[in-house]
């Protein structure tokens, strides 16, 4: 399977996995819900699944499995971006080409779908079935997924991110902000599926975590990239946001050239962190071809 | 130990145990971990705590195990607090005598401290020592509170409320947004006490729910009361606020002597409940007292 279609296959089945998340929910008339269910089934790349159901596999999980940590980190990601747009944050009224939550439904909505997105979260976790996964093993996936997405990752990076807010940063302390704000739940994303073979992928972790961090850098360097270079009919994105916003960036701070090497010396790290375990007989395939389409997307 | 005593030996020992919770996050110069600290250690009566300190060593649970439930919850509701006082839910200033947390540190760091604090909540439990509790218990905890903070739970008992703005309602109806925005956290509380003695405490978790239930509901109709009886020298808010952002009360549904009645009535439901569970030989004394203290409260 090529990484298209590859993408596409996983993206039906979580979509439908989310979806099936949310029919549980009773009150599924009123807008608290209608706005759950346009922040998480508002499309995307699913990338964070993606990472999961590939990196699950290649320890030979059943995808069954999988569909519940995918589910959840996804409905992390998916909460972030509704209280990231809201306008006492990052005040965006379009996301995917699409009105963003609190233009859609309402600033008080918006936070109250944010926060019933990040809690359902826990609550896939820990209810739904996960064949042969110990208690231990999802308890570690709470912790995981906890860590990485509060104050000490994606919460801290959004914090810290508002606070560089029109000052020039370094590239030190832009990567910080990164890998705490999106670099967080991606490295969750590789764990989780790791972490659903137990004890046998343990000793791998510190390997995906270096294809992990690598991957995560790249993709934040190509959206800075994007904002400058992108085309909004293309990446549903309104162009020039982060300038407009007094962001530090990879091309601003670099130069788009230098930015573009960069990309390239991560995707080299993510490919080299891959070739460790193909040599422990893992097929690293998928990694390897989502780690290509991160530096090469124009979305 | 009466229930002053009591409660001023919990609160000590939970303010204590929630500052070491922040403790661990890095970062603690910036506004995102002052906000945070704001939220928790604001004060308060911290009787959810306490609920689940009374009912664990009701069980014979010892303390410091009952430090992990007690400190989830309690940042649970402090995030809902922070959250419920942004000026696009409830535009609270003004929370136990001192400046909300948008007010003291804006409204995005704000909103921020909040998803910081629920998602602090699960590395709570997810992360720290417990003795003698086993992973599957622990994760039923994760379990509980996920269920009653979110979308089937507070979340969507604060949804409801904001829908319920301008419209009077019938007293099922606000019964219906109670039992989710504050009903369904007390419980929790208490089944999280509970569940701390594993399954020997399950058989008593229908008897502890009809408690739970009860005083819940008594704490809300005596809040209603003090809405407009009450001295905002004494309860650290401002009055008349429920009738200012026109919603429907107890107070104003049944009449002032109604709802005394009420109160009173829920009260001895309670207490009626833990009759039954005084016969399987269970001393519920500081229960009781809790129960009392709910009624008779003038903050």
């Amino acid at each position: 399977m090529d990484l298209s279609t590859s993408l596409t296959h996983y993206r039906t089945r979580i979509d439908r996995v989310l979806e099936e998340c949310l029919e549980n929910l009773t009150f599924q008339s009123i807008p608290l819900y209608k706005a759950m269910h346009h922040g998480v089934l508002l499309g995307g790349k699913r990338m964070r699944p993606f990472l999961v159901y590939a990196t699950g596999e290649m320890f030979g999980i059943d995808p069954k499995v999988l569909d519940v940590p995918a589910s959840a980190i996804e409905y992390v990601h998916a909460y972030s971006l509704i209280h990231d747009d809201l306008p006492a944050m990052d005040d965006d009224s379009l996301r995917r080409g699409q009105p963003t939550c609190h233009i859609a439904f309402g600033e008080d909505t918006a936070i109250l779908a944010g926060d019933g997105l990040l809690t359902q979260a826990f609550s896939i976790l820990s209810d739904n079935p996960m064949q042969d996964v110990s208690d231990k093993t999802r308890l570690a996936m709470v912790s995981e997924l906890a860590r990485a997405s509060g104050a000490a990752g994606m919460v801290l990076g959004q914090a810290l991110d508002l606070q560089a807010e029109g000052k020039t940063l370094d590239v030190a302390a832009l990567e910080t902000i990164h890998r705490h704000k999106t670099g967080a739940l991606i490295r969750a994303a590789i764990r989780l599926g790791a972490l659903s073979a137990g004890e046998k992928s343990r000793q791998y972790l510190p390997i995906l975590d270096r294809y992990a961090e690598a991957i995560g850098l790249a993709f934040q360097v190509q959206d800075d990239i994007l904002d400058v270079t992108g085309d909004s009919q293309v990446t549903g994105k309104q162009q020039g946001m982060d300038v407009a916003h007094g962001k530090s960036t990879y091309p601003g701070l670099l130069g788009l050239a230098q930015a573009r090497t960069k990309a390239q010396e991560l995707y080299q790290e993510a490919i080299n962190a891959l070739a460790q375990l193909e040599q422990h007989g893992f097929n690293t395939q998928q990694l390897q071809a989502l780690a290509s389409y991160i530096v090469e997307r124009n979305k």
